[in-house]
């Protein structure tokens, strides 16, 4: 019977992993302290978890302008909108996980679950919460998605730069949050109390 | 202006309640070392807090049989329905605070969050999940409750007054939720943590 | 096998109220003629029974001002949220007995009826609206509630105290409708023709 | 400014209506004591009004087999139909109306009000229920309507005949609940209270 | 066993329709090379079939002024209503045959698969798009219907005979589209190509 | 000003794509005959093109055994996948592009437009309508995706490498469809009219 601790269909461990994708995730897991389910479970299908971390590194590190000064979303700002599409999706394992990033870099310990709890109402700063009803709007009624949206994240002051980061990674967790439903993704039990401590 | 970092509507300080009411909430304060921000803010009705009180300690503690022997639904079951039924219904203050209590009771640092977050998927028990979709269809779509959901629950194992158990605690903190995110009720800080680190 | 003409766990008969329940209701039922269904089904559960109307008679009674005039939402205005709330419910038992109640108070035999079949677009007076408004959304989608709902309430003339006891209304027949799902509750015949010829 | 008492497009009095509908709507007129605002309203367009009460008497009226024996679908159990449809679309004037006619047909005083406050969950015979479930499931999502749904009619023993009299009579009033709503239609006085005495 | 290649519940060869209905149908029957479905179904029930003919004149040609010029909404508008109308309510068989008479109507090959599947954010223009958003608004929750729709279509230069005209054809395909569903009604073929290609 | 004919955010003529990305996409455009929408857009963002490039390609070939023969899911199957999913988030692009391919690789004319307008309903063989459901399930509620769905999937017939499949690829175009709404991405004329002509 395949063991289903990690996902229902099973999973890889990283020793088992092809060489590149071995090489790419060991530095997480090293950082980390763990190799994070969401890898070893898409590990069954090598080329689809190489998409998925393209995709992922594609939006989810901060744009730099040609003096590679850091520009657009923060990566704090990227790990809300994970966090608030995750939520709206009941996605446990992208709350969980994507929580402990966003308490991290925010260094903030409560914004996570509150943003998770409750995304359509959590207390945010005004470009905060147009980042996060942009994220609402895309996740749960994208076929409405039109020049209103437009106009209320462009008065926010996001960009179009930056609303196409936001609709983008919206998606890319959409993606990310019935991928981990489909294989029934269990979270890594320390991704639970990362970043809990507010830091000195 | 009105403080609001407790609840929109400002709240009243343990020192300031009627004396019945200050007597009631001390020993919880000692006990937690906190006085719970939802006394706070209800506070400034002590008549709704007194009743408020009064039906959660009906439903919150287990029932005894004759000999003193609790029976029913254990304090964790208890919890575990308010946790269900405040995911579902986004109520970031009743998620954090008796999520934090279900972890307590449970010495589970994970169920909480899991539950919170996907209440329709978590993995629990056979009796767990009974209970869950019990308060799911009294939190959701009540006027459809009927025979189907009866005997879903008789066949998990659960006698009629734990039925009325998880409904009226369902139906409670659908209250207890509705006056939180009436008030922009703030969960205390100290809950967030609390329970993360599994007894020994 | 539980006679279920008013419940389906059973009831208490009057006779048979824990005696301050039996004081508290019979002045009650000697107004309208019959005991409510509601304590008969509630009466199970004494403590719970106990709350409930220490709940209700905290908020359905009109607040006094220091002279004992009736000041804040009028008792016509609170069975007004009720009918509303349990209409949205599809509370059948909240909608026959309050509306009976709303008919007496307004003297209208109509709006009953025309609020608890259609909260969403029933033609009201603009306070009327407004109060209506703010049920349905605390009712519906409270995790939404925000700035935008309290100014537009605020518009129409409604103080913060209203608001919370409109608010608290909602959440309290919340309660109760839910109750009523779980319980098979049956209105008593005589409700349903209250209050429906205009008084001279 | 057009009177909006009867409908927000204003209204022709039956004394005013082309000759072939005041001929038709007179005897109905007469019989109830009142000019039933429906008509009053859609006389504004009487080609409209005429479809609408042809599709109404094919739909209404029982059907009769060779020798003139009424079979399918009673009156009453027509008239359940356009209640329930009205009551899940929140059609004030469908329910005001039509909820008199079925206490008269039936000569049930409370069927009315609990099909129309709860059409999902009211009680009823197993062959009422299979009728209001056809008549739900048409009105609020009749894409997903399948075998699924008409086995469950057919073994409720409803024949392939009154299956499309269930379901042309909740298009015909999904129809005419739309209207309602379109043109702020107001229901007579009158219909509140009918059929609220049950008749010895 | 039934034919069910028309409908679910079998259909009626034109040469067999009752003679006003034969000579009815036989003129479209020319014009389009074939007899569309809908009218072999419903003539299984010929009075219906006739109201609903008769309701479908009445509102989907086009008004005239007393000098014979039409007014109001185009015959391409009144389409438009009946393809956002059905598409929103997943009707194939009123989208495939409704889709090409838009096509045709507006010598555009596009516009009905953009509206049919995207109803909510179709590029139209202004007054299209309001004509649309009030179809909708009839079509999915006519319950909140009320003045801001009607300022809404006013500002877009409707008039009130062109606003009912919208809603009332939006309520006869409502109708119409729950009609189709009861009885698995299937498009004939012909209708998927048609007004493909832009005219000269 | 941006144009806006290809997408709100401009588009990149093949000919100024990266050269990587111009040599995938040339073959692409010269069997089809023109450059589809979907990568001008999307080649304002050369990393995410390649990831999503990637993703479909792992997802979109059938899977092949040891020997070379194709298994699993066929390439109309998962075009079935594509065109319920959009039909079902109301993406307009992909229904009208992914319709085209599906038409041709079923050779049947009929089966996007009617899969598209009702993925609910459709009319289609017991494996095709299992490969929709769980399209339709991961698509519309993936956080009540559980054992229920496996079994039904499992019993007709699907193994669990074409489950992950069916549920890979919604996921996949739940995130092209949410990038086609936030882009307002527009269908390529051509597309509309492929594959209506049934091959012979």
């Amino acid at each position: 019977m395949t063991d289903q601790s990690v996902s229902r269909f099973g999973h890889v461990e990283l020793a088992d992993f092809p060489t590149d994708l071995r090489e790419r995730i060991t530095p997480i897991a090293e950082k980390s302290g763990f190799v994070p389910n969401v890898f070893r479970a898409m590990a069954r299908r090598p080329a689809e978890l190489r998409a998925f971390l393209d995709y992922h590194d594609a939006l989810m590190e901060p744009t730099t302008d040609d003096e590679g000064t850091e520009i657009g979303l923060t990566r704090a700002e990227r790990e809300l909108v994970v966090v608030a599409t995750s939520g709206a999706n009941h996605c446990t394992y992208c709350v969980v996980a994507h929580g402990a990033i966003l308490r991290i870099r925010t260094k903030d310990p409560t914004i996570a679950d509150r943003v998770a709890s409750n995304p359509y109402g959590a207390e945010l700063s005004g470009r905060e919460r147009a980042i996060v009803d942009l994220a609402l709007r895309i996740s749960l009624e994208s076929a409405r998605f039109g020049d209103a949206d437009l106009d209320a994240a462009r008065r926010a002051g996001l960009s179009d730069e930056e609303i196409w980061d936001v609709g983008a990674i919206t998606a890319l967790f959409g993606l990310s949050n019935r991928i981990a439903h489909l294989t029934a993704l269990q979270p890594n039990a320390e991704f639970y109390a990362m970043g809990r401590q507010p830091r000195a």
